[in-house]
């Protein structure tokens, strides 16, 4: 790939709580700059400033009230900050970009799972990052119970502490958004052991760089 | 106005910072408690738990580089938040409920005041209220520069630091939402006395609840 330094590239992993995405970027982030590029790595909601903030919002587990319409806005304020603040100047100097979760998160929570019209989301997300969609989006997929035990070790957040039912609405949704956008979306199997898990990303990531 | 007591109504008050809004509304908020109504109050951003922690990041002096659709879809969270959780719960007990600032502060701010388009502003006041409109919007008018005298005198937030141009076009854009939005809409002549400036609220509030 070192014909690749100074190319640009949106990846983003997409996938329900537990599926392994964080160590998945970290995985990836570590054999890219092993070639010597240097990958942006961000994470939603967060990932500036505002974002950390708007986060803390969004995970505390005593905001019980808050209303699915107030949740999809501020998740979608977190993002056009990190668009704007740290995306898109990333990308504009080369970098590859690593991102855990976009707008297929919006899709998939809260059309999937919370029953928000899809169009709607649809049209914040394109508010929300002006138009600016991956190059390449990973969907690791294994099932709900699996991903949830592997989630909630170490304490459930408001999220995590949603009925099985709404997670499966959510991995059921990933998949829809997989065959709609067969093109920039492809399906992991995140059931395996990690190095495994890897092995696919990386071939996947390879063809698409 | 005893015939009113189990109507609802839903007033708010519009205006540049340091139109005298707050005071108003209490004004009227007491008025209104002397005739035997029990009036709701409350403040955009904010007016609930999640709204306060909204206005904190909107309203911080360091948060310079929020971007201007971060800025808008965090107004509109808050909104999302305040209208379905104390708003229609008030009005649905016949409540007459005064807010300070709504929909047409993110049009008068975010349109005249940004540039952001104002049909995209449209769009997300309706997403953010489900429609909710009021009964009735006082305008308050004053010229910019004894308004924000008024309002900086304890020091100034974030948005109270933009520049005087700034404040020049919300105002403008004021007069232009209470043209457009004529039935709904009355101006107020904020340059006099408080107790003045009331009971021009007084006479529009009378004729219209």
């Amino acid at each position: 790939m070192s014909s690749l330094k100074n190319k640009s590239a949106f990846i983003t992993f997409e996938g329900i709580e537990g599926s392994g995405k964080s160590t998945q970027i970290s995985l990836l982030a570590s054999h890219l700059e092993k070639q010597g590029l240097f990958p942006s790595v961000f994470v939603e909601p967060g990932g500036s400033k505002i974002g950390e903030q708007i986060r803390q919002i969004l995970l505390n587990p005593s905001h019980k009230n808050m209303t699915y319409m107030t949740e999809l806005l501020l998740y979608q304020a977190s993002r056009s900050q990190l668009v704007e603040t740290k995306i898109k100047p990333s990308l504009a100097v080369g970098r590859v970009v690593l991102c855990d979760r976009y707008t297929d998160s919006s899709i998939a929570y809260q059309h999937y799972g919370r029953g928000i019209n899809k169009r709607l989301i649809e049209d914040l997300n394109t508010i929300a990052t002006g138009g600016l969609e991956p190059d390449l989006t990973l969907v690791l997929d294994l099932p709900v119970q699996t991903a949830l035990g592997r989630a909630t070790k170490n304490g459930a957040d408001r999220i995590e502490q949603e009925a099985i039912l709404f997670h499966q609405k959510v991995a059921k949704g990933y998949r829809l958004i997989c065959k709609q956008n067969s093109k920039r979306c492809k399906l992991i199997d995140a059931s395996q052991a990690k190095d495994q898990v890897f092995q696919q990303i990386l071939s996947v990531v390879e063809a698409t760089l």
